[in-house]
């Protein structure tokens, strides 16, 4: 998710609060400060984390904490952004398991830290399966993720009664990023095919953990009353469905409306999106057991050439599945803003969640 | 390592405290409360945990709350005995990732995590490759270990200050394994042969993790003074050291005060021990190219069978490496103790230390 302005050229977007350096500042420090036990695991994660990344979780979770009163400048704000770096730390473990599991060779432009491991394996020679060292040595990478977020998150310097409130939505977050992983894990090798199972994984994967729980963790930091918290984490679940079900459409058609070509990539990959569940669903219902057969054999890898991404798209198209693909998104972005409407929010607030949820689920985005 | 008694049948060793029980329902509850989103790893997490384990590190941190003066019973101590599953549950993240790394087939008598989940896959004839399915599963079994270890010991029951002083040990326990585990990976990968690095990796995965840190845990927990709570860590250090020492030996060979045949499996899995270390230094100043030749071949994994095994062994005595090493345990016992002695102590305090460094060390553990 690309959080790039779509404001006119030299104007800031109205979610940006000057957030991102200060950010990158609190990650740098932290990963400075941190014991030089395991060097090349620190280093592996530093270029992970330093080297780019659209800080979505650490944006949403500083609205979440702006819309419940947070201050934006002096003590009380250094120490919330400082907690926030526990999401990036948080994103980092799940990117490099992901990329274990989904044996991705490459991440933000550069091998992914389980191929750089392996990578430095094979040229010197070492004792051993190179594959199976590289793997190794990126689980343990994510793992001290994993634990250097929650100490991110407690060690922040959060007021005992701010960190108890906090760590009501980090747990869930965290349990529900991994049950998500795990899910999709499931859908890929029991061949799901059911719309509610990949809106399952995306209220998990990618609602919950993107959207709807960081908003809760900064409005939990600040002490949001429990209507507040309500509101922000309706507008949350609904915008991270919709962000998910743009990238549906983005990874198979690519960004058509700029670039006007197929990219293919979620098809190649087998991925069991809502898109492709909804056209299963309709090819069955329109009797065109021909369309399925095509959306089932890409689904399970068999023969996916740029012919079969072709066919797929123009058959994704034919059936409806994009259209109501984007009616979904049309609609639950109306009805996130709606959840807005029922709470007072200071209007640079209301604004700056406005021009996310426009950001995320922008054709262009 | 047992923590079964080595005193008289029928008499309970000194550092039996009713405190196994409580744990286990306590790691029960825990799980059982556990959100049911993710069911097929919390299931392999609940079998892990709720069927066996000798509990080393809860024991050793109960001592430590003990030691400064923390309650046995009343609500203070069900607090303690909460935040020690932290404790066993991220031993299940190390243990269910070390045996994804180390591909073990089993754990406590039945199958790993890993092997669970693959045969789960073979069976149904799930999509994809079975093997890389189970170790992806197990991935996420530890990292929602790891996730709820945290939970566990942020949501007991302590109040600001405790946890905050608790996270100290907690926080530098956790990177310190993860840290060992992955020097542990290099020493084989890059056929590592000295002393040192197999004594850097003993003080980081065994004495800093199972001994040293629980028991600052439980003394930071109780409040502990800075000079106890150095004198706990000597003890724990050099207990945990003489404990992976011994670990080494019965690693070789079994228990040969008891049984009086080798066992071999370390030699088998090309472990790289302080004692092999010990063992090639010695072949090296006693001018013994062949021996060193031997030892090398078995850690490089060529060709070890029983015979091998059996030289091996035969050197180990004969370069003088076992009684090298049984001198070690004993002065680092003698060093533990020692520091104990520094410090104020309530005897049953004393001696169920004094009974846990004799069991962690004992020749027929």
């Amino acid at each position: 998710m690309t959080l790039v302005s779509r404001a006119r050229p030299g104007t800031r977007p109205a979610f940006d609060d000057g957030l991102l350096p200060r950010l990158h500042g609190e990650l740098e420090a932290f990963l400075a400060r941190a014991p030089d036990l395991a060097p090349d695991l620190t280093d592996a994660l530093a270029r992970l984390l330093l080297s780019g990344g659209k800080r979505v979780r650490p944006t949403f979770a500083w609205w979440g904490w702006r819309a419940a009163g947070g201050p934006v400048d002096g003590p009380r704000a250094d120490v919330a952004v400082r907690a926030l770096i526990a999401l990036e730390l948080l994103q980092g473990c799940a990117l490099v398991h992901d990329d274990v599991m989904d044996r991705s060779a490459t991440r933000r432009g550069r091998p992914a830290a389980h191929v750089a491991f392996a990578a430095r394996h094979h040229r010197g020679r070492w004792a051993g399966d190179s594959r199976h060292y590289g793997d190794s040595a990126a689980v343990l990478v994510g793992d001290l993720a994993l634990a250097w977020a929650d100490d991110a998150l407690v060690t922040a310097g959060l007021d005992g009664a701010a960190l108890a409130r906090a760590w009501v939505p980090w747990q869930a977050m965290r349990t529900e990023m991994i049950a998500g992983q795990h899910l999709d894990l499931l859908a890929g090798a029991r061949r799901e095919e059911s719309l509610e199972k990949a809106l399952t994984v995306a209220r998990l994967k990618t609602a919950a953990y993107t959207v709807e729980r960081p908003l809760h963790l900064g409005a939990a930091m600040a002490g949001a009353p429990a209507h507040l918290v309500d509101a922000l984490r309706s507008y949350g679940r609904d915008i991270g469905v919709a962000f998910q079900l743009r990238d549906d459409l983005l990874g198979v058609f690519g960004d058509p409306a700029v670039t006007g070509k197929p990219a293919g990539d979620d098809l190649r990959d087998g991925k069991r999106t809502a898109l492709m569940a909804l056209a299963l669903g309709l090819a069955r219902s329109a009797g065109r057991p021909d369309a399925a057969r095509v959306l089932r054999d890409c689904l399970e890898g068999r023969e996916v050439t740029d012919g079969t991404v072709l066919e797929v798209c123009a058959l994704l198209w034919e059936l409806g599945a994009v259209d109501a693909v984007e009616e979904r998104i049309d609609s639950l972005t109306g009805l996130a803003l709606q959840a807005l409407d029922q709470v007072e929010l200071d209007e640079p607030v209301r604004a700056a969640l406005g021009a996310l949820a426009a950001t995320a689920t922008d054709r262009r985005r």
